[in-house]
C-alpha cells in the first residue's frame, strides 16, 4: 500500500456473505489480513464455515441474527447473499468493504496484483463530482484534473458515499445475457474512476463494493430476497437505486470504475433466470419510479429519507405486486433495527461526518 | 481500417481551422487521404496556406466567407478557431470530423497508431444510452454488453449525435490550471467510450470531435469569439452546452472517451488567461442557465430548439453582459445562414435521419 493512502485499518470492516469455507481469503491475505472481517453465514446455521488462520473475524449465522434482532430479523434475507447487509448493521466502523467469496485478486495490464481495497479507500477519501461531467474522469486522481470549461465553483466536489468496483473475467450479466453470451469474458481493463452524475441511476453490484457507512449505511438495505420471496439477484440493485436517490437528495457522490476484482465463476444462468424473471419484469416499473422519486426538504438524514422512500414504495409500487408492500414494511423494520444497534447515528445531515 | 467499420468516405467531411501550412496532415495521410477536407483559413486572407499534395480539399478564407454569407458573415468568428463552424455549414455530408492542426496520431498502449476517425465512426454508428448508466461503459463495443439490472426496454438505445474524443500528452486545461500545473501531461489511456447521461452537462472540446451533421449540425455553432469579442476559448464549450440540452430534448445521445489524439503543444497560458477570464466568471452563470433550460414540446427540430434557446439566452443572460444579447442575435443569424445553405434540412425531427 502506498504511503499516501491511509489504510484505515481501525475504521473499516470487510463484510463477506458466504455458504462455504473461506479458502478464497488465502489469495487476499496480503491485502485483508490487517482488517477485521464480518462474515455473514447464509443458509444452514449448523454448518461450520472454516476461516483460514490468522484472520481477525466475527461470524454470524441465522441463529445469531435471530437472537440479535428478535422479530426484526425477518427483514434480513435467508438463503441469499442479500443477508450481507446484516453485517453493515452490526459493524461499528466508519467504512465497509463487501466482497463475494468467488472474487479473487485481479491483475492490472502490467501483471501487478491489484489492491482493490486500497483503490476503494482512495475513491472514498477523495470527493465526487455529481453536478458536472469531467471528460478526463476522476479529477482527483494523480496526473489529471478538471478540464477547461469545468466551473470553478464545483471543483471542491462533494463527499463520496459509495465506491463501486468492477470485475474482470466473468461480467455481471443477467440470466438472459448469460444464456445468449455464455462465453463472453471481460478482458478490458478500463483505467478510470468516475462519478455517476446526479439524476442518473446505475446498476449497483454488491460483489465488489465499498461505502462510507457513517454517511449512507442505513440506505444499504439489500431487501427481501431468497427463501420465501418471489425474487432474487435484485438485492444490490434495490440498494443501489435507493442509495442513489438518497445521495442525490443529500448532495453526496457515488463513484464507479476501479478497482477490478477477478470474478472466477459464472453462476448458473437457468437458476438465475428463475430468480430474476419477476425482477426483469418489475424493473421496468421500478426504474421510472426511482427516476421520479422526490424527497421533501425535511428529509435531512438517511433514515428520514429511507422511511419516506418506503412510504412511496408502498403507495406507488404496491399496486405492481403485493411483494412491494412487504418490502416497504421491511424497509421500516430495517431502519428500526439499524437505529437500535446504532443509537448514535441518525443525527442531522452534516453532523454525521 | 477493420472490415466491420464502414469508412463513410462519401458521407463525411473533415473540417480543419488553421492559420498555418498543414504539414500536420502528413502524419494523418493513411487515415485522412480518402476523405474530403474543408479547410477554414483563419486570419489574414492574403496569406497562402499550403496543403500537402494528394489531399482532396476545399479552402475558405475570410473573403470567401464574406462572399458566401454576405452580411450574415458577421456570425462567423474572426481570428479564432471558432471559425471552423463555417465548415460545418458549407459541408453537404452527413457526418463531420473536426480536428485541430496541432493534433497528431496517438498510439495505444501496445504502440499501435490509433485511427481516430475510425473510432469516431464506430461511436456515431452505434446507439447511445443517455437514460441509464452502464457500469461496463459503452454496451455496444465488442466484448461487453449491458450489465445485470439494466432495463431491457432501454437496451436499443437512441441515435448518437456526437462523438467527443480525448487527448494524450497536453490535456485540455484552462489557463489557471495550465499556470498551476505547467508540466502535467496526460499519459493515462482509458480504454472506454461512454454516453454522457441525460440532464448532465459536459465540457465539449472542439479539438477532436465528430458529429452527425444531419441530426445536430445546426446546434454546432461556435459562437462569437476572437477579434472584436470580449472572450475566447469558450467557442466549443458554448456549442457543447447548446448541443447537449438540445440532444436531451430531442432524445439523442452524446458519447465521450475514445479515440485519443496526441495533442502536441500547450498554448500560451498567459494569452489564454486574457481570452478566458470573462468566460471563467460568466460560466458560473451559464451553467445554472443551461442546467435549467427547458424547451417546449413544439420545438421538434434542431433549428426550432436553437431559436428558442437564443430567446432564452437574451432573456436570461442579457443581464449578465451585453455580449449575450449580441451572441443571441448571432445565434439567429447562424440558423438563417444555415437554412440558406442547407435548404432541405430543418424538417421535423425523424425525417432528417
Amino acid at each position: 500500500m502506498s504511503v499516501s493512502t491511509p489504510s484505515l485499518k481501525d475504521e473499516l470492516d470487510i463484510v463477506i456473505p458466504t455458504i462455504r469455507n473461506l479458502d478464497f481469503l488465502e489469495m487476499w491475505r496480503p491485502f485483508f489480513q490487517q482488517y477485521h472481517l464480518i462474515i455473514v453465514q447464509d443458509g444452514d446455521p449448523s454448518k461450520t464455515i472454516k476461516v483460514p488462520d490468522g484472520f481477525d473475524y466475527e461470524l454470524y449465522n441465522r441463529n445469531d441474527i435471530n437472537k440479535i434482532l428478535g422479530p426484526k430479523a425477518n427483514c434480513i434475507s435467508f438463503k441469499d447473499s442479500a443477508c450481507r447487509c446484516f453485517g453493515y448493521m452490526v459493524s461499528k466502523k466508519k467504512y465497509i468493504f463487501t466482497i463475494d467469496d468467488d472474487c479473487f485478486v485481479a491483475k492490472d495490464p502490467t501483471g501487478k496484483e491489484i489492491n482493490a481495497l486500497e483503490q476503494h479507500i482512495k475513491n472514498l477519501l477523495t470527493p465526487s463530482t455529481p453536478f458536472f461531467f469531467n471528460t478526463l474522469y476522476d479529477p482527483y486522481r494523480d496526473g489529471t484534473d478538471f478540464v477547461r470549461g469545468y466551473p470553478f465553483s464545483l471543483r471542491e466536489g462533494v463527499p463520496t458515499a459509495v465506491s463501486h468496483g468492477l470485475w474482470l473475467n466473468i461480467p455481471d450479466y443477467d440470466a438472459p445475457t448469460q444464456l445468449v453470451k455464455p462465453l463472453e469474458r471481460n478482458t478490458r481493463f478500463v483505467d478510470a474512476v468516475m462519478t455517476v452524475p446526479k439524476g442518473t441511476l446505475f446498476p449497483m453490484c454488491g460483489m465488489n463494493l465499498a461505502f462510507n457507512r457513517e454517511l449512507i449505511g442505513p440506505a444499504m438495505y439489500f431487501g427481501l430476497m431468497g427463501d420465501g420471496q418471489p425474487i432474487g439477484r435484485y438485492d444490490d440493485m434495490w440498494a443501489g437505486w435507493c442509495t442513489k436517490v438518497i445521495c442525490d437528495h443529500l448532495g453526496w457522490g457515488i463513484k464507479t470504475g476501479l478497482p477490478y476484482i477477478w470474478h472466477s465463476k459464472a453462476s448458473n444462468p437457468f437458476v438465475n433466470l428463475k430468480k430474476e424473471y419477476k425482477g426483469i419484469y418489475w424493473q421496468e416499473e421500478l426504474i421510472p419510479f426511482f427516476q421520479s422519486v422526490s424527497l421533501p426538504k425535511d428529509c435531512t438524514t438517511v433514515q428520514k429519507c429511507y422511511i419516506e422512500l418506503s412510504k412511496q414504495v408502498k403507495a406507488k409500487l404496491g399496486k405492481v405486486d403485493e411483494y412491494f408492500n412487504k418490502l416497504a414494511d421491511s424497509m421500516v423494520t430495517w431502519i428500526e433495527a439499524w437505529d437500535e444497534l446504532n443509537p448514535s447515528t441518525g443525527l442531522p445531515n452534516g453532523s454525521v461526518k
